[in-house]
């Protein structure tokens, strides 16, 4: 079971500002700095909750980078971090269905439940508090968090996991049954819930179909569990890093990868790599005139174009999920559309948070899916600079920071 | 009621060519020929029908121009057409199902109902004899035509009813209530029955939703019917050519037409008409953040884009029904699709022909339907070419062309 901090305590400084320590972003590309920092108590509408564990994703990266070319300006000093579990400290005014001590996701999505957007089936994007990239908090713009200075951090995506305490919207905020193990209830809050949101809400993959997936990071292996999940009789995975080949075989059941895709074998297994220049032509031709499904989990315009072609006429699905790296747009050959084809895309993988992480929080205690096997490393909230080099060099798919060795 | 010709003088004709009279396109961008054409017997799996009516589609006048950068070569002498309507004259072996006498819309896509296209409820094209812009039969890649000196003369689209008789492989014959008008029928062979379908199969536009449709020729303007069948509360039409104003207002009831948008009023009926540069902008606004859904029938990659840009975030819709005039790829801006959006296409409305043209020509009937609208012109088969010169002149949406006067 797990280990919950001592909330006497904790309720005790209900309205007050906590001091803790987080890992602060302060200059574009540089390592992360450990620092004390004061965490405001929650305004209306707000939660305060204590970081139990955070993982990091390539977003967090992306904004860390701070690329010219990236088409939104870097912002520093921020806390960065929006994959996370832990638990309600405290809460604002007109806050309702949260108390302290409830295990708690908090997403970078919001969902109020009464909005247009919230009442449609199609649609996850709430209108009420829609989703920005930020920085601020989403009703007020301002942030929650001040350095031992006095300053103004940034917040990321209105969520800031980066931190021990961090203070999040309720809108998103989303409940999970405190037996669902930490770490796997932190994957479903971004790049684990996307992936297997894709597949499962966004796409709807149906029973005895073929997937493809394009980039085997932990957001492509999602994709995979999901498709599994619905029951896909043929999943092939495509991706240029020779590594990943040996994390995914680790990571996944041996048995399921079978010969790189350039021996042109018919794989029996779900899953099978292929690093070919002509991929488009042997996926076709491996899936009998064009996949089902093809995902784009790496956000490369040129892979989405082949995403598309690989898409089997009348009615193939191509799912886009990669923030384009340079922001170029897709350039799609338009005679295809005329033959059935269809692209998608969404945040979150077309979830709805509130209404789908505790699906399938569920669904990881009944092992229908398997998330444990995208964790490859776990650190510290000292080590975090750790996590980002791993990523960096392609040699993890999730490394989870743990926040409570400073602490508890 | 229909007035059919002597069957008792067809039947007996039943496995001998016939002479006939056909309006032959022997060179690129001339005026068809009139001419006496031989039309041989159907072989096995093939009707023989007579063509009462037809009209010219802009795919029509696509293959007849055969500009240089269209990505597929010109074919002369053919005989084009793919939107008619007629009677079936004779069958041939292992045809079942159709007899001599019934009343048929032919189509340029085929349904088997067996394969596993057909078979699916997501696609409408048919994997045992499948589409191809041709020419040929789609079984034997054979025409049945001869001119007066016994040289072949091509098809198109293995329809080609711009011909008294014509020859049509029995799957890609639809056969339709005798007590629906001819003309109607007609045009649900290609036009029409793209456009409703798009709207009522493809898009499946739910009630109360908005619409913006680019492109008022006979498909957008059947794009709206379909809409307004399927209950969508706002629909917009954007069309450059100032005609198609009034033609819009001649064809669909007056009163469902508003100012232009350029006065930004917004409109408490359906139609309105833009042609403003900033046109993304207005929708926006008019849509309230985005139209539901976005046809796009014109065939230009730039007004793909724009449509694609005007599609609500969360889960607007973008349709493709025009063929690329150049055959230029479609550029997306790809941060969109991440919002929520979808774009998609199909030929023939994503329409199964012989499940949903019976359908609509009920719809005909009961007058959910409104085509009469889009015919604008009626000429005789002699006339052909003054068919095409409205057509060029974006004079007419629709010309029936009826090929009885120099026979019956």
């Amino acid at each position: 079971m797990l280990q919950l901090p001592s909330f006497s305590l904790l309720q005790a400084r209900k309205s007050l500002s906590v001091l803790q320590t987080a890992a602060v972003s302060r200059a574009k590309g540089a390592p992360l700095v450990i620092e004390d920092i004061v965490v405001d108590p929650p305004k209306a509408y707000e939660i305060r909750m204590k970081v139990l564990c955070t993982s990091l994703c390539h977003t967090d990266i992306t904004f860390w980078r701070g690329k010219e070319d990236f088409p939104l300006p870097p912002v520093f000093p921020r806390i960065l971090g929006h994959e996370a579990y832990g638990v309600v400290e405290s809460v604002g005014e007109r806050v309702e269905g949260f108390a302290a001590g409830d295990t708690v996701v908090p997403t970078f999505l919001g969902q109020c439940d009464s909005c247009g957007g919230c009442a449609s089936a199609g649609s996850n994007m709430c209108s009420a508090l829609p989703f920005v990239v930020g920085p601020g908090m989403r009703r007020d713009g301002t942030t929650r968090f001040r350095d031992s200075q006095g300053e103004p951090l940034h917040d990321f995506l209105a969520v800031s996991s980066f931190s021990q305490y961090t203070v999040v919207d309720v809108n998103q905020v989303v409940k999970v049954d405190p037996a669902v193990p930490p770490k796997l209830a932190c994957l479903l809050g971004c790049g684990a819930g996307t992936g297997v949101g894709a597949a499962w809400r966004l796409a709807k993959v149906q029973p005895g179909s073929s997937v493809v997936i394009f980039g085997l990071g932990a957001v492509g292996l999602s994709v995979a569990q999901g498709a599994k999940m619905c029951g896909a009789a043929k999943i092939i995975g495509v991706d240029l890093n020779p590594d990943k080949e040996e994390l995914g075989k680790e990571k996944i059941r041996r048995d399921r990868f079978r010969e790189p895709v350039k021996t042109r074998r018919e794989p029996t297994q779900p899953v099978v790599l292929i690093s070919l220049l002509d991929k488009v032509q042997v996926i076709i031709e491996m899936t009998g005139g064009g996949a089902d499904y093809c995902f784009e989990c790496i956000g490369a315009a040129s892979v989405m174009t082949e995403a598309f072609r690989s898409a089997k006429q009348g009615n193939g699905k191509t799912v886009i999920l990669g923030l384009e790296k340079d922001g170029k747009p897709i350039s799609l050959p338009s005679i295809e559309f005329l033959f059935g084809k269809c692209v998608m895309g969404s945040l979150f993988g077309g979830m709805k948070p509130k209404t789908d992480i505790p699906i399938l929080a569920e669904k990881c205690m009944n092992k229908e899916l398997e998330l444990e096997k995208l964790i490859t490393h776990e650190v510290g909230l000292q080590e975090i600079n750790t996590a980002f080099d791993l990523l960096l060099q392609g040699k993890s798919l999730r490394c989870i920071i743990w926040m409570d060795k400073l602490e508890v």
